[in-house]
């Protein structure tokens, strides 16, 4: 039935997605699939609208633990918003009723928090993530994009797409969790078959953030080869905030491809709201031109900001 | 006067320095002093014997401020042993009144902590290594090796040496500081001029750690080249240890040079004991064997252990 969505078999960033509405539609959703996918793209999925109140990542871990059996171990999710398709902020804390399950743009207004809703979330979220990994099966991290519904008082989790590797909004782990076992660490120990320690609660392996934390990522506002950066100082001088540059060679800002991700600016906080706050503005800070398009700006995206 | 120590100019890990009891050790210690140095050594330094309770490292980080002046930002001390002149384990706490300014023997046994006795430690480490950093000068991690004593109820802390970089005991950093922060991180910050976010305290820049961690070191009970490594996965088993291998092509275990330093064991803990003892632990489950000494074998050394 309409409304529905396409989707490519394999993609990313909402590339090869397309809404639609009636029959009219269906050519140029077809057309999208198969043509802005990945790889080949013969099949397309048709998959039911589903109108949600927030979507996170939950980087579920397989693993072989100390019997040699593969278990899954499962750090707090981590909850994103996306501008045009494209993750623009995440964020990750060790108390998740500060962001579920409510919607986005509630997180950080005087809403109620209910612990026994999000205690519900969380439950349901590594469920929903256990049965797309055991199915997936190998070992390593997976990127599971989920939608969070609250619907009469009931939460309601669904799958969205499934990154067998370490995801873009994960990498807010690369500050709130413990050095060495950031997302890329804990792939490596997956894949490498050593040991994810992990905290057991009600049966389920759980790793925990030290702190509240977020990412907020640094687009080009310039286009051209050898990008060059400006503002480091000014961004990386508020305690807790840090800067991760790409070191791409080449910019994007428009045009048949989506705006360039340079990078991303980390940061710690009271709460996740606090620490999305602050990476919001560090991110801000950072000016970026080309060889070819030699004024210095910053990236103009605020929708969605809080704080900018 | 003696006692007396010689001690090379430019040296480490008590290479070139010599206990003096009298006049007839002379000869033995200045040859000591010039013959281990590193570098050219035709002078020697003779210092005055101290006794002391307790030694710190303070990776004092000497770096520029939002207007371009030099200032130094001190990390909270490094609490440490030496076997044989030698680093063995390491630790760092935002609690120092657990390490400070004790004995090290002390640690972790029911000695009555004293706040106040600890706070006027940690200002005169960072007082003497303000005031041996700003005579070196430059930018940078210094790893300024301070004794500490209490005489008469009163603080006393002596320069031993100083390493204009990052200092082995130090490592500790790499678990007990944010990720990008460890002295590694540090010490690119400030030689690149990227800011140190600091807090301010009673007029001192200060970097705390997020948490009591210690290091210990892997050292190798084997001899020769190709070295091999067993027992990783039940050493990086327990929740917040993690190893670090230095991927060293030679390993000695006796002879000319002293036992070889393969790598260390990091760990978290509820508290600065509670991770020395993990660390501990977690070094001694790696075996070691090399292509010529074919046997597995861990490291025997527990003097000064709390736990193995």
């Amino acid at each position: 039935g309409y409304p529905c969505f396409s989707k490519a078999i394999m993609s990313s960033s909402g590339k090869g997605s397309y809404f639609i509405e009636s029959r009219d539609d269906i050519e140029a959703a077809m057309n999208a699939a198969i043509y802005e996918t990945r790889g080949s793209g013969e099949r397309a999925i048709i998959e039911e609208y589903i109108p949600f109140n927030t979507e996170v990542t939950e980087l579920a871990v397989r693993h072989l633990d100390e019997d040699g059996n593969i278990v899954t171990t499962f750090p707090k999710p981590v909850g994103h918003y996306q501008i045009d398709g494209d993750y623009h902020s995440s964020w990750q804390s060790p108390n998740i009723e500060e962001y579920l399950p409510y919607d986005v743009n509630d997180i950080g207004k005087s809403v109620e928090k209910d612990p026994e809703l999000a205690k519900e979330a969380e439950r349901k979220i590594y469920d929903a993530a256990r049965r797309i990994t055991d199915e997936l099966g190998g070992v390593g991290v997976f990127g599971c994009e989920l939608f969070v519904r609250v619907r009469d008082g009931k939460v309601e989790v669904y799958g969205n797409e499934c990154a067998p590797r370490p995801h873009d909004t994960g990498m807010v782990t690369y500050i709130s969790h413990p050095q060495g076992f950031n997302e890329g660490g804990l792939h490596v120990r997956a894949i490498t078959g050593l040991p994810v320690p992990a905290r057991i609660e009600n049966g389920y392996r759980l790793f925990d953030p030290l702190m509240p934390a977020a990412s907020h990522v640094i687009i080009s506002p310039a286009q051209g080869f050898d990008p060059m950066y400006k503002g480091l100082f000014d961004a990386m001088s508020v305690q807790g905030t840090n800067i991760q540059l790409f070191g791409k060679p080449l910019a994007y800002h428009s045009g048949w491809i989506v705006e360039e991700r340079m990078g991303i600016a980390l940061a710690m906080g009271a709460d996740a709201f606090d620490a999305k706050r602050k990476a919001e503005v560090a991110a801000h800070k950072i000016l970026i031109r080309t060889a070819t398009d030699r004024e210095w700006r910053g990236q103009e995206e605020t929708r969605m900001h809080v704080a900018v």
